[in-house]
């Protein structure tokens, strides 16, 4: 359920037209971020959605998800995982490829970024159809890990993405569109 | 000067032999930041840096720069600007291109990123040669607000990154190489 607290953020949040392309009205969160009272807001909302469970570990989806993730971390007292797109971790990494409107995209992790048995918060900053979402909690259950929850801050309900994370308790957004 | 709290962050970053190349030692912070405690040391360290100076807005760098910089715009009580690769950002940008080892690449800010007279932290997870670091610091100048501090988890003393950021007043990192 969207709060009156996160509907406020909604106030943040700037509509851009034709971006990324003609038809599209883009939600640029950019105008939230640079405002320091909605962006205290924004993460203590997110880490409020999840205090109910223990969360070893938060999982953010580069690049945008870089933004919130450590800063839910930072207020559960958890760690942060980066997701990241191909070649850019160092280490050993597991991958999944999913698929967009046109092509695919691959998401890695690093196979020892997450223990057997981690609890997991995955945090991005929209969702859209859920495909990068699933991708990532895809990666996190690959190592034994178990996602607990799934939080964004903005949703845009008409994409259905929510449907392609049914499997997950808890899956929250603050804004929806 | 490295502070004892600062030098013990070392113990949290993993060397990684030849990436991205052969013969190149990776610092892998990805090893500090699922450590929880290491995260909030980092984040908690890299605001003290910044605590003598009055913080409008922190900038950070896409990708890794987006992970520090929010939490020290949150310890701060600052808002968050990003700074990002070329057509990420919806809105109008400045961009300013600059030189690398081989070829170039391009920064881009929202111009209503910041407004003029804002005084700015940069934050970047690494000190190289500081060509990156220096471009952000021009977007920053460029829309009329003010480079207060520059801000790095890691630095490379060898590459001499400092250099290029000699004209502001702190440039600050936690663990050096």
């Amino acid at each position: 359920m969207e709060s009156d607290n996160a509907n406020r953020l909604k106030h943040w949040i700037r509509e851009v037209p034709d971006f990324p392309k003609p038809g599209i009205l883009f939600k640029d969160i950019t105008t939230l971020l640079k405002e320091p009272a909605a962006l205290r807001e924004a993460a203590h909302l997110l880490a409020e959605r999840f205090a109910d469970r223990r969360v070893d570990q938060v999982v953010g989806i580069e690049a945008r998800g870089f933004i919130f993730a450590p800063l839910v971390a930072y207020r559960l007292n958890a760690g942060f995982v980066p997701v990241r797109k191909p070649g850019k971790l160092p280490a050993e990494t597991a991958a999944r490829t999913y698929e967009l409107e046109y092509g695919s995209d691959t998401l890695e992790m690093h196979v020892d970024g997450l223990s057997s048995g981690d609890r997991v918060a995955l945090v991005d900053d929209l969702l859209a159809t859920g495909g990068t979402a699933k991708a990532a909690a895809d990666l996190v259950e690959s190592v034994g890990a178990r996602v607990e929850a799934v939080g964004f801050v903005v949703e845009l309900t008409h994409l259905e993405g929510r449907r392609r994370l049914e499997g997950y308790d808890v899956v929250e957004s603050l804004v929806r569109y």
